[in-house]
């Protein structure tokens, strides 16, 4: 059987790869009077007293809801909210299992910007945070940019972030390797949709300083008539000297290449004009833009991908169970760039100087001490940024 | 320390009184693929293409949704989504021991009914069933009766019928004891909210001929200018003498009291007044209409009451779980009229005739046997009505 097969019948299998179950005994007469009624009561009125006892009551301290209205799931597009099912239950496993995160999958009946964020706000009480997911461009962005100014829990939409902040902490450590300052290098993002647009604002954060975004269009420049308002806000910030060509022009010269579009778009040719040392990072999946080892065979000193199966998976597990562990255990209000710089860095520092090689730039995606230290550091970040509501320490 | 302070200091403890756990591994590579990308994408198609198969991919089929507005939390009024939470998540511990099915609570910050009709519909396709609680009269009355109109899954408002069931349950092997036929009998049941009036309604279907629902205002009769819609619908099938007095004068005479209103409301005097053996159900929480010593020397011959310290506790934790076992179980598209008679005769049935006396009449709310027998009566119903979509057997 090969892998579809196989997943097939472990699902089958499975019925479902999460459960709800209880944390407190329902045996006793007493069990039931101090669980349910009449001793329930209690908690109940000191929350309404104080609803931040609600974080301390209930599960929501460590809660998150793991939002979706199915509308780009995987590459597969809008297949609907229960076809997703699969994917974000995947998704609320991998919560528990990296980070010891409650993570509850809601599948939403609707493709409305404003009734999805209407019963995300709604139900946000229920939740200590929420992670939007597989929700297509470009109303994921305006989800959830209200959803963040209504909520005054987390809000992150990990198809954009948490590729974004893996793919900068992967691009730290192969500057390090190659001796390159990310004031000075040229990056070329090819793919302009949500993951592209939130790859390139976030390596603006973490001081990239010269950077083209390309689409099947071309370089995305200022007026540029095919731009969508999200690209040009980017045509704003990035590509300075108004290139106008194809990904060819832009790449050569480039000292960076990040793919999140389609399989084989990128030549030999395409690497072998980019300048020495070139970092190359092609993440369509499951076909990357161009294969490892063609990129290294062309001239490419190093390459990333989505895969398990190359050297330096980019994969975002590295990245949003920490985030959340770390947003819950401080109740932080929201998850901001600050914090977003500090997971990549955190990311980075994880490999030591003396084990940093071309194959080797970033954690392996199974490193169970990953969680703990993106946490710590988002803790850390969400103090100083003054989002922390609470003086968590590390666990 | 009291019940509550107990409670209180436990709820600290347990810091949340439910968890979500993974159902598959995550610690290799392999297992990373399988449950979630790449493999992740086969069950997800699988669903696109029949969305029935969310039931056997996903754990939909055992998933069940405790949906609030924190409008009627308990006797605690409209305390708001977020202090309703302790009670939800103890009836999801609750659905979880008695029955194994997941429950999971979400609680609505809205008391406008189209805006919650519309939250639950929309997030209907990540679940197997709706459990409502705790919502404020006549509104979950509405919400009720439309969401079962718009969604394919079960929709059953506990706090009316699972009461009513357990009820019914009661009065069926009450009257046994006391040897009188259930299409005699005069009932009174005092208190006509959401509560009441599902009693009433349910007893109707029982096979009950002769009711009268009595509130603050005294009895309910046709045309009577203090009724809600929900009471003059219930004039127009009750009280067909169109009684007008208070309790004190309804009772007299009467076979059956049943209260779900206020402590201390019915006095000795009133059950005295009573046919002979007069069964007498006071099940105001925590103190009773009257207390059980009380009635019974007034000349009461069986009392039963919501507390667990006394004989013959009426707790709907004696059908939910059961319930929605049943019907998660055979798939059926609701839970009707059928499903809930058969629910009471299959509670009276669990007490053998040689068992049955006056102080016991009903399982015990702890007997573990019951929610099986329960489901097993609910899924028959379900087949006979044609509602079950599913051939489930019990388990």
């Amino acid at each position: 059987m090969n892998i579809s097969e196989q997943s097939l019948k472990k699902h089958y299998d499975w019925q479902g790869k999460i459960e709800v179950v209880t944390r407190c005994p329902i045996d006793t007469r007493e069990d039931l009077s101090l669980a349910y009624t009449p001793g329930v009561a209690t908690p109940c009125l000191e929350i309404q007293k104080d609803v931040d006892k609600s974080y301390e009551l209930t599960r929501r301290s460590n809660l998150v809801a793991v939002v979706t209205d199915g509308t780009a799931v995987l590459g597969l597009g809008d297949i609907g909210p229960e076809a997703g099912m699969p994917v974000m239950e995947g998704k609320c496993a991998l919560f528990k299992a990296f980070a010891d995160v409650d993570a509850f999958p809601l599948c939403i009946r609707s493709k409305d910007v404003d009734e999805i964020v209407r019963t995300v706000y709604l139900l946000s009480g229920s939740f200590g945070g929420i992670n939007l997911e597989d929700i297509s461009a470009p109303r994921c962005f305006e989800i959830e940019r209200r959803l963040k100014e209504i909520c005054d829990i987390p809000v992150f939409h990990d198809d954009q972030h948490g590729t974004a902040i893996v793919v900068a902490a992967a691009l730290l450590n192969a500057l390090r390797v190659v001796g390159k300052d990310i004031a000075d290098v040229r990056v070329v993002i090819n793919g302009a949709g949500a993951a592209g647009i939130s790859i390139g604002r976030h390596l603006l954060n973490m001081g990239v300083k010269h950077l083209i975004m390309v689409d099947r269009f071309g370089a995305i420049y200022k007026g540029k008539p095919e731009n969508n308002p999200a690209q040009e806000d980017m045509a704003a910030i990035t590509n300075e000297e108004c290139v106008t060509g194809d990904l060819a022009a832009c790449l050569a010269g480039a000292d960076v290449f990040v793919g999140v579009s389609a399989p084989g778009v990128v030549t030999p040719e395409m690497v072998s004009s980019m300048a020495k040392d070139a970092i190359v990072f092609p993440m369509a999946n499951p076909t990357p833009e161009i294969m490892p080892d063609a990129a290294l065979a062309a001239g490419a000193r190093i390459v990333g991908t989505g895969r398990s199966d190359f050297p330096n998976q980019i994969n975002n597990v590295l990245a949003f169970p920490g985030i959340f562990r770390g947003a819950l255990d401080c109740r932080a209000s929201c998850i901001n760039e600050e914090m977003k710089v500090a997971t990549s860095r955190a990311l980075a520092a994880l490999i030591p100087a003396d084990e940093l090689s071309e194959e080797n730039i970033i954690p392996n995606a199974l490193d169970k001490r990953v969680a703990r230290a993106v946490a710590d550091a988002v803790i850390e970040a969400a103090k100083q940024a003054g989002v922390a509501r609470l003086r968590a320490e590390g666990k």
